[in-house]
């Protein structure tokens, strides 16, 4: 281990997901063993941190000022939007194809243990939208955890407001393919709750 | 999606262990939710690849010639050298603290399939040592697979030469903690073949 070696390695183990050793392994890989993709790396992030902004509409990633759904006429005619935590969850969203209305991602989600209050969450965005009146029904695609829900019932609450917008929450439950033997309690509890008449 | 993003994340996901998810997760998290990181990240980068570079001898990390473990004298006095695949392997042999001498990194292992021969891997210098006569013991501390063993196979034959060194690969089997219960074929095999007279 050297100064330059552990200071690359810390910067690494800054991006969620990625812990010690995977820092150490990525280290040593754009060092030594590919230096090549080292400067591959920085040249693709230094451009992308340079072109890349938020969607001042959505949040989403963009390199204009609207990102590429909210341009698109056929899916605001909808008055649908999608609200959910991370840009991550909107691609998987996209990828699945079960979407086609516009989205609104908060960049995380409240958590005051971690700090997190409704002032570093994109919300400020969603209040103009809401004042707009383009938005005709919310979809809170956020966690099924207590900080999930937490957001959920602040967006709500916000919501209120203005009477004429619908809100609902995603639907919680087994997945696809899963089976109430192996779902764990929480699952089942929800699943429990969400259960709709046949 | 933007070409920006995609180019980013193509970088990324050459990383080995990051797939094309995390590799989302890590673009969105240096670009958007904490772009301070990424500046950070470019920052440590660079000053890395400026300064760190393998080691002479052994091939670890270092910023000089010669790194630390090859300049400590206590440790090169035992003759023993343990050759390793990656850098993270001796960095997790040095944690175990398992092992005084000195280490020898090939950068990889032998693999026909991936194109990898024996000019691909730091064994240039593995012969140097070989025959400045410093090396006792050669430990091989390669995976416990079929790559691992061509890489064992292929030092084993070119060691033959220098007679009075010693060759020896670590031991396989049951882990800590493990059972024969839950242990795979090919470990019980070895576990097996790797019996030791009580």
């Amino acid at each position: 281990m050297t100064p330059a070696f552990e200071a690359l390695q810390k910067q690494l183990k800054r991006i969620p997901g990625v812990g010690y050793r995977s820092a150490e392994r990525m280290a040593v890989h754009l060092l030594l063993e590919k230096p090549d993709s080292g400067d591959d790396l920085i040249q693709a992030l230094s451009y992308a941190k340079d072109h890349v902004k938020a969607c001042i509409q959505c949040g989403n990633i963009c390199e204009e000022e609207l990102c590429s759904i909210c341009q698109d006429e056929r899916r605001s005619g909808s008055g649908q939007v999608c609200v959910v935590e991370h840009v991550s969850d909107l691609l998987a969203m996209e990828k699945s194809g079960a979407y086609r209305g516009l989205y609104h991602v908060l960049h995380g989600k409240l958590s005051p243990i971690h700090g997190v209050g409704p002032e570093d969450l994109n919300l400020v965005s969603l209040e103009k939208r809401l004042v707009s009146g383009d938005i005709k029904e919310l979809i809170l695609a956020l966690p099924n955890d207590i900080e999930g829900e937490a957001t959920c019932h602040y967006i709500q609450d916000q919501v209120k407001r203005f009477g004429s917008v619908s809100v609902s929450r995603i639907g919680f439950g087994l997945p696809s393919g899963g089976s109430v033997l192996y779902a764990d309690a929480v699952t089942l509890k929800s699943a429990l709750e969400g259960r709709q008449e046949f």
